[in-house]
């Protein structure tokens, strides 16, 4: 059984029953049917208008947003293990024209607001220093932290003081918000988020992310952000079999449950191993201090995932798992949070 | 009955088998085993050593081939209709940091040795103009008309001379082959083409298109190109839904099959009104002068197309079509025929 | 004596003066007392309000303000022979982040509001093909000729009309400017241009042209403009010695003089040989029909210039030109007229 | 008297007598004679083939410099405080596209082998992650330290070994090489540097920095170099006034002379000081800490200089300060020594 990643997962029955009901005749790129609904989904789901274009992959949802907010010129705050500053590929340059990523530091990957404000005091306001505007934060966090409404809410007072563009990097962003219980209005907009990558992919998905932009400035955004889709080849000549994956996870908070399935999985296997645990368990993954021998233990039983530096593991849970499903690691774990 | 585009068409059955069949845990981006055969499965097909990448689009392909054949400073060579000229949205722009877009004219949207010539002798060979780096055809072109080997292997010679890295937008390289019914390698690699955009979707894929490059210099510019497609955000979470479909057009000359399928409905078409077509029809598009009123009276039976401009339009027949569907149209067509 | 460029010519003398004058210690970058009187100048001179920003070439100038005017993905519209077209090495492109310059015919490289209202009319506003936001002429143009103000401003009212950002490269505005008599603003602002390369090495400068932003916006075009020319490296140490240069072409309207003394040698030269002329003489360049006999003639005799293609020859004419000093030229062209 | 910044000084003599005698008729852009000497003088200088352009800055410098020995998907390894990451405005990520500058600690504003290789270790090789493939460093430092040719060499071997270019700013370089009384070729090339900004302005120039590149990849280079230069707007009409100006400095070593004199300025401050020096001095800036109170007496001195951050002050000598100049600030700071 693996725990590489909930990547490594396949789609599920809902999503491909909606790729089927999609496989019809329609209007090319997203001049469909399916298409023509994400904005009502998005904006029932935000309780706010909401607008929604898709993209391929969360890389090219969160470069969108941040192309968006951030000019050429300008600076982007992030934390140093942010996915956009680690793990793109320097996609964020790419997309923005060679904007200038901040990475700050903080514990779970998780940035606060006297971290942003004692950044943002070190920088002089003339042309020789980059100008931040753009502010980006991921939620759930790289070590499957949780982000509370307020301490979003926080982090959105800092953007709004210092007139930076806000954006929530939501590749598990289900598993946030099934973690909180919060509506997820509390979670963006209304903490002062301007944009959210609303993950699919990692959730059940097959291909096919969500970019949303909310408030006053969305509609302008949205518009600029269609540009940066068909420049960046990201607008698909067969939409529909995006949107439609898209509104299977909405239909019925399929989102949630898949998001909560993973993360009783994650549950399951954190209090098997309590003493062990790098940072509190709040969404699908694990990060666990294990030797060479235990891994290897643990590997020969055919339980897979990723090793995380020198003497830690990285455990992803996914919506295909059930807790009879996780039992059998959980089981093979007890016996490390002896030791 | 629709003629708008191949893109309007659903896909294929045996895509959608793919696509269940690879339906299971497997590494992620492109670490599986579907992805892994693509290289094997190309260079079995043009006969060759080829290396394949799959992308969500053809803009994603075309621009991606072109950034790795030409610097930022360089100029690309192509037909004022072609698709990276007129339809691409400044993608290619995008993708290659600004290198210039040098649009020629040519019947048919083909470019010939001479026009290319004629445009390198106008270009000065000092920094205050763009040197020539590129050159890109599109096979078969945006008007239907289809380059010969010889016709391209002339082309060929031409980039070979002047050291340009030469590109094929094949995104309906399919029905060029079926229409000459030659080898790929000998309308490609053999006749000079460093890189092609092996176009899927629009002949029964869902989503994914294949970037190849052929030739020595294939490796060092597919290790470049894997780092545009991560930059661009082409990276798919799980690229073995991408790979899989492209493996089952490949399967057992899918790809031919579906594509001359669509070529034989337009010539079924073509057929009944041979004194209105304003191109030699020869892949899967007819380009008819047609009346405001004929069009009318047409879309009154149901049958749905593109203007194209003023008193013409576009006939865009798919691999699902056999010649008993286009009848009804072609029975239709038969009267203007007469006018 | 040379007719090669303006660009081939000593600086003049109140220039040097104004450079030695200049030669103290002062803040660095534009925070000198010359950098601090531009804006004031040039809102003198064209009786507006005008920031004003030094930069090294004309064309940073030109593609400060492209970069301004346009976004990454819009379209400037130019002519075929625009300097940003055909001789700035892909500068826009790079400078704009890959906008497309769309150029156009126009006899004497002077575009019509027919042409350019033509061109409009085939794009298509979707997102698959590059929406026009700018609008470049050139004044006086490559060819040497002038646009009136009643042709700026029809050039004008099409650009207001499509909502588009309005350049003048006015490399040799000067010359446009002494050659009409008129004011400066009824050539630039009053008729709708939003920026103006205001050229100064050409007309008696050594290095450092300036770029100036008119209208409502021009505070926030010049914030963004001023971190253009940060990014792009044209924010000097010591601006005091280019600002320096500029003020002194302003001073007691040098700037005019100089033009209109190059203006007069073209004339003289102009009138020796007016059958040979293949466009009207307006500044300070001739193009003439001169053929490869004649041109070794006139080159024994140590007249240095270009050619230009086959058949013809450009004379550029310069601030330090007084009737007397092309009298030589003018005689040896009149025998040329004869024949 | 200013102790700011070696840019709010004026020109030395011999640079304005340079200027003076290049004022004369010439081909344009760096078609001149004098842009013609360049390589022969630095080639002499460095006692190998040098390739050099003058751009108008050190920041344009630094960012062809970084453009051609990285590509836009690359990463440049700098320190922290070093002028590319602080005081550009986001240049190098303008002129690479993109490119990520990863800034690192170290004392002095000094990098070591080993947090290179440390931070090396840290990156896989995979496209998720951006490939380091440039070192720049800083000589003298942004804190007037002075990298040693084994430094340099040291740092060398670490480019060699992991294939990075290998880049130095060198805006005081001429400082570095005063201090060191070693030879140019020992700092640079010998120990493994590919290019190098020389800088000129900051030591006597007016306008015009060289860049030069060294090695057998100089030449392709250098070429790469003159497409940037065009491209960004930095070849100088009349280059022949810049070109003057850097042969004018290393005429019979003009430009050693010059360093040596701010050098020796700045040891006469330091040894008025000692125990409040932040950094050791061996180029031409002293970092102390200073009182506001104590700030604030010797500025009602006549004393200015730029404070650094809280409690501590910069202060800057130049070419133009003999020991008797800077007498009565050493003088002054006597009795704070004491304090």
């Amino acid at each position: 059984m693996h725990f590489f990643s909930d990547n490594a997962t396949p789609i599920c029955p809902q999503v491909m029953a909606a790729i089927a009901a999609a496989d019809q005749a329609d209007h090319g790129y997203d001049g469909d049917a399916w298409s023509a609904r994400l904005d009502a989904a998005f904006s029932t789901l935000f309780e706010t208008p909401v607008s929604a274009l898709w993209v391929a992959t969360g890389t090219a949802a969160n470069c969108i947003a941040l192309a968006t907010l951030c000019p050429p010129y300008g600076g982007i705050i992030c934390h140093e293990e942010a996915h956009v500053e680690v793990d793109e590929g320097g996609a964020p340059g790419f997309f923005t024209h060679g904007a200038k990523l901040m990475p700050l530091p903080g514990d779970g990957a998780k940035l606060t607001p006297a971290t942003i404000a004692a950044k943002l005091a070190t920088i002089r306001n003339d042309v020789h220093q980059v100008p931040v505007r753009t502010l980006t934060i991921t939620n759930a966090t790289e070590y499957g932290l949780v982000y509370t409404p307020d301490e979003v809410a926080a982090l959105g007072a800092v953007a709004k003081a210092y007139d930076l563009g806000f954006h929530m990097d939501g590749a598990r962003f289900a598993n946030a918000v099934a973690h909180l219980g919060c509506r997820p209005a509390d979670l963006t907009w209304r903490a002062g988020v301007d944009a959210l990558s609303f993950g699919c992919v990692k959730n059940g998905g097959m291909v096919g992310e969500a970019l949303l932009f909310f408030g006053p400035q969305a509609p302008a955004r949205t518009e600029e952000a269609r540009r940066w889709r068909k420049r960046s080849g990201h607008l698909f000549s067969k939409g529909r079999y995006l949107a439609a994956q898209i509104l299977a996870l909405l239909d019925h908070d399929l989102w949630i449950a898949n998001a909560a399935a993973a993360n009783a999985a994650a549950q399951a296997l954190a209090q098997a191993i309590p003493g062990r645990l790098i940072h509190p368990v709040q969404a699908n993954e694990l990060f666990i201090r294990l030797s060479t021998d235990e891994a290897a233990t643990l590997r020969a039983q055919s339980f897979d995932f990723y090793d995380w530096g020198t003497g830690a593991a990285r455990l992803v849970t996914n919506w295909s798992q059930r807790p009879e499903h996780v039992a059998p690691l959980a089981d093979a774990l007890v016996p490390l949070a002896r030791g």
